[in-house]
């Protein structure tokens, strides 16, 4: 029998917060930081958002491709029939007391949905698939309907006509979006739908390494998202936001929030050296609306490139993959690190 | 600028399953997986077992240090005070449907718990501290209230004059346990109350590292635990009992079971090498119910020790530290590793 002592004598290597190790090779998200790029299997997100709907990335990031058209009518419907959820989960929400954090009722629909789900005890890689989807479509209707019933208006049942961002911003506003701002949620649902290893998936890959279940570890990466490291920031930034109310006032703001040692939300990011490609594309959307709505409270008041131009309408020419994914080396970003988002 | 090229020629060190990787010192738990020993906060489980309770054992953990008379009373009103659950989780445990998995049962009440603690948006470690105080009390009480839930009986309320193992047998089965039960109970809460950096713990750490709040990292935790590989390997393990029903059919059973190339769940564990501390002090109480229930089925048919005995009186001598967990070394277990519970 080997003693305890001796295997304390060969030292163990301590990796504080898992800087710089990496547990596995992934082909489907990739993100260099150092050149501002986020690729999804292989193709970079500036041609995703400017090309491609939500639907067709949902594809492409679970099954590694693009679909072809009859693909594509499938997972559209597939989304559609999705978001109606179990009458069960509507009655949860219901009865959700007042100011409960959307993120906290959220992390508690998925838990119990997981119940209603028709292939709940199918762990086979084909049910994860189809459970995906599933989840994908529910988490609008989760968000939109919690948003309804918390300013005590009338719940809106999905409309499988539409697209997927179409109709969340319907169900969550209660009017059909206009064209304009209906791409808008598209192009802000494609940009966010994936960011490599960040501390949400591998929470999630910690859950999944026990074979839980699919639903369990989609809830290890909520419980993980939230904090104010990672998803949470961004609440953060818009409370502070929130907080300097008015561009003339954010001076004020930051340096009471620097003097109290606090932290001011919303500036850099652990990953992205130089920019964050995604911000780029958001930022002009911000202007464009505010512009449309005649503010100016939230929007960068200064000048800025044209690069967004392009992404809202969707053109049928084909997206090609980036060089930067086929080199076949590991590109799973750092498990250590959180990526804010 | 760097090319992201250039990262991947300095060659990203791959830890599939993070084998071998430790992430943090911690003085709280040490598994002796060589000798079959566990200690917690320096004291041997066995002296635990023999010689405390779970409250004490609860004080222990979170502490680092067993409590005085006064804090020992404190830490049982503590837990009296907590079993109590919100009415608005005692409905949602009402509603929820038949044949929910009490796992899935347990984490979305978890979920839903954080919104009614009285501290829920204060993450200081003192709020922190009562917190998990709080979260210990609600557990026993939301697995009691389903099981009797889910069996058409009548809830119990807790009963805060009660030892809370004692009182979780008393609302699961509807009449107050003996002496000797209560006492089993108490001792196999204090056996499983911790097990190091375990898949659990290790889920519970990556969520905590967002600075999420503490529901939501043990609400990771009970997404990892899940899992047939981690805690779901005892609910696979009775399921396989249940199925080989009698001693007598047992072997028929294994055999068909590794004809069909499934597990038989039960048996070894990845960090037990010569043998499991907790199971041999559960294996004597096994056989001790079955003895007093005049059943055969599901207890060992051989001789065994009697080491366990003694376990079934709480003295008031004090458990002494072991030597073991006191030279300063990272006692950290693996976090890649799946301990089974």
């Amino acid at each position: 029998m080997v003693s305890p002592l001796k295997t304390d004598l060969a030292g163990p290597r301590i990796d504080k917060g898992l800087d710089n190790i990496y547990v596995k090779e992934t082909s489907i998200c990739f993100v260099d930081g150092e050149r501002g790029r986020l690729l999804y299997r292989g193709y970079d997100i500036r041609d995703l958002a400017a090309r491609s709907t939500f639907e067709e990335v949902v594809f492409l990031l679970l099954e590694g491709r693009l679909p072809n058209r009859e693909e594509l009518t499938k997972t559209k419907a597939d989304l559609a029939a999705g978001r109606t959820l179990p009458p069960f989960v509507l009655r949860l929400l219901r009865s959700m007391p007042e100011h409960m954090p959307p993120m906290d009722v959220l992390r508690t629909a998925v838990s119990y949905l997981y119940n209603f789900d028709p292939e709940r005890d199918d762990t086979t890689r084909a049910a994860n698939q189809r459970k995906a989807r599933r989840l994908v479509a529910q988490f609008g209707t989760v968000v939109a309907t919690y948003e309804r019933i918390r300013k005590g208006q009338r719940v809106l049942r999905p409309d499988p006509r539409l697209g997927h961002a179409e109709d969340f911003l319907r169900m969550m506003s209660g009017k059909r979006p206009d064209a304009v701002r209906a791409r808008m949620m598209d192009v802000a649902m494609i940009l966010y739908a994936d960011h490599a290893m960040n501390a949400s998936t591998f929470g999630a890959t910690v859950a999944a390494s026990t074979r839980s279940d699919l639903y369990s570890t989609i809830i290890a990466a909520l419980s993980t998202l939230k904090g104010p490291l990672h998803g949470g920031a961004i609440e953060a930034a818009l409370r502070g936001m929130e907080m300097a109310a008015t561009p003339e006032r954010a001076e004020e703001y930051v340096l009471a929030t620097l003097r109290n040692h606090e932290v001011v939300y919303g500036f850099g990011h652990r990953v992205y050296k130089t920019y964050d490609p995604r911000a780029l594309i958001q930022k002009e959307f911000a202007r464009r609306l505010a512009r449309r709505a005649s503010i100016r409270t939230w929007t960068s008041t200064r000048g800025s490139s044209s690069r967004a131009s392009g992404f809202l309408r969707t053109s049928s020419r084909r997206c090609s993959r980036s060089r930067g994914s086929r080199d076949g080396r590991p590109r799973s970003s750092n498990t250590g690190r959180t990526t804010g988002s």
